[in-house]
């Protein structure tokens, strides 16, 4: 991607009640798989190099809950900012960070474009705020668009049709919008109480009030906005769609063990693309280097062992050594093997508290443990059972514990 | 609700080709819960008991495959209509049947009114439907409206934002629409082959060539259009919403297996409403007559016994007989129970073979059925293994049978 010679800072207004949801929690809050929303967004500002501050503006009695998801999530180059009581004003507040320096705890550079982006849109991709970005420097503003869903009509006074809008002429205006700075901060300080009050659209303040046409550009369908209880399932869809189809098998050197690494590669395939078979987790460090680079990001740990959370220690450990800024989670299936005609052992209580613990503190880093335990007489029969169980995971992108 | 005083029939133009969904397959034939989601649309006009006719007018490639979907579904007053190339060739090919009597088997009588709607909008509920209809008899013309989500705006030649729409001012048309049914074949007549090609908008056709300015009926959410691979998910987010949240547990007389009944209902109970136990199916026909028509929906069956699939049958008989028309799922559950210090039964294939079968066909009928084998040691081990297969469940609303 070419690189952008301008500096760049966004904007995300977070400060929405999510009353259209339903239920008690705003939408930027709600988790997704049990990560907030909000997280989302900020990681896919964030792992784009090129910005350089994040600034999430949230209403005044969520800055405690927004600082905890920062800090939690381990959130780098953002500033959270008390918003106001409307959109507008949540994201005037957010730009007044750069021109005013009210940030108490750091001066922050003023960028010569400035991305505003919903907190409620987390997909973002680099490929469209580079677009807009680079638009915004030449046309001084610029936002993404979308085909409409629906026709839009106007209503007279009586309830009742005034007309129809001709579909093809008009387009949905979404996010990520960018704005040479001094433009949006202009229209900002110019605009009424009233623009402020009841206007939605940063892209007509700009024509307002700086007389500048802002370039549209096409987007793609995952730029669309979280607003109803059903967006929170497609949101999970669209996950589940950008998980990695690639995995990596790992096994201990153990005979039986290995074989079943082999028999699982071969009944895998056909459902995801199987990287590579690590026989030893130890002696292949730049081999799983390599893995990583070639963007497979799944793994399947399979051993004898009790439990091998030394084993999984490690691999997380290289993951966040290898500064892969991730959007979408990481799998990580840990299996464990018992290949015997006498069906016997059980759980340690114990053991299970520890990994339970270790998964729930990975998944802050985007990293989904599942545990599996399959207990067969014959060895054939691991596969069966591993199957139906990668099943069920494949429904459920959530830490389970399949035992 | 009041009745309706006209005679009322449907069209659902199923032809889209639902390219923006990706995949080969149109939207209206995928699967939501296995079930084309054409099927949906139709039981929801279906279980509509004022509607004479619904009328699917599907492309030409489609028709066989819509005929297998009615038979397979068992829906009643459909009539398969060929439609044309554009959704508006496609809607005046519906109307056509009435005033034509184009279909060879049967007479379809002209209707007062005319539903149009549809077929990858599942979810219309019969009020919105009544609003309409009875909308349209008083103003020749109603259609359902949303608010729209996002701002709207007009582009100019160059690519850049020439006006923004004030979002207030209009709204997002959607279906159901409802004309009288002389208004709308009128309008299809007169209207341009340009009309017919270009335009989306039954509304518009019936204000530009009978004088007609449609009554607007605020719709629900739920009215939104399938559209994307997304909203696939986000439908089955809505059939899981609208599960009853009501369980009517059946043990059979046995004292161990009707205390575990007992202790289900107290660990249930602060997640779902516990309608009923009925101790034993045989006994209690009315008993259960009642809680299907208290609503009661989910049924929860225990018993020792290998596989009570004569049981399970008759409880799907009843509901038949009940002729509940049913747009979410039943669920059904059927628990096999063993207690014993020596864990060692198996599952017989055959048995197994039988069940998953019958399963399948009932399917058909919107009933899930799903099984669960729990073996345990100890009583008040039962619960805690069933939760954990419940919740399973609960997140995959697809007859899986976890043994």
């Amino acid at each position: 991607m070419e690189p952008v010679s301008a500096a760049v800072s966004a904007v995300l207004p977070a400060g929405g009640s999510g009353e259209r949801l339903g239920g008690a929690t705003p939408k930027q809050f709600c988790g997704l798989q049990g990560r907030p929303l909000v997280s989302y967004a900020v990681r896919a500002m964030e792992r784009v190099s090129w910005i350089s501050d994040i600034i999430v503006v949230v209403s005044p009695e969520n800055i405690e809950t927004m600082k905890s998801i920062v800090e939690k999530y381990g959130h780098k180059r953002v500033t959270v900012v008390k918003g106001g009581i409307t959109r507008h004003r949540s994201i005037f507040n957010g730009l007044k960070v750069f021109a005013e320096n009210q940030s108490s705890n750091r001066l922050l550079q003023k960028p010569e474009v400035v991305i505003i982006h919903d907190a409620v849109r987390p997909f973002v991709e680099e490929d469209i705020l580079l677009k807009v970005v680079t638009a915004a420097k030449e046309h001084g503003a610029a936002g993404a668009i979308r085909p409409l869903v629906s026709t839009v009509i106007a209503s007279g006074e009586d309830g009742c049709l005034d007309h129809s809008l001709e579909r093809a002429r008009y387009r949905a205006s979404e996010m990520p919008q960018a704005f040479l700075f001094d433009v949006i901060y202009e229209a900002y300080q110019q605009c009424t109480d009233h623009d402020l009050d009841y206007g939605t659209e940063c892209l007509h303040l700009a024509l307002k009030y700086c007389k500048t046409n802002a370039k549209l550009v096409e987007g793609t369908a995952d730029l669309w906005k979280v607003t109803y209880k059903r967006d929170l399932y497609a949101a999970e869809s669209i996950i589940k769609d950008n998980l990695s189809q690639q995995i990596c098998i790992i096994t201990d050197l153990k005979e039986a063990v290995a074989q079943v690494g082999f028999l699982l590669h071969e009944s895998l395939k056909s459902q995801v693309k199987v990287e590579a078979i690590s026989i030893s987790l130890r002696k292949n460090d730049s081999h799983l280097q390599n893995i990583f680079s070639g963007e497979c990001y799944n793994f399947l740990c399979i051993n004898d062992k009790e439990y091998a959370t030394e084993e999984i220690q490690q691999l997380v450990d290289m993951l966040e050594k290898s500064n892969i800024p991730l959007l979408y989670p990481v799998i990580l299936i840990l299996v464990h093997l018992s290949i015997s005609e006498n069906i016997s052992f059980s759980i340690g209580l114990e053991e299970l508290t520890k990994i339970k613990k270790f998964a729930r503190e990975v998944k802050k880093k985007n990293i989904l443990v599942y545990g599996l335990l399959i207990q067969c007489k014959r060895m054939f029969q691991v596969t069966k059972v591993f199957y139906f169980k990668y099943n069920l995971l494949a429904n459920n992108v959530d830490p389970l514990f399949v035992y």
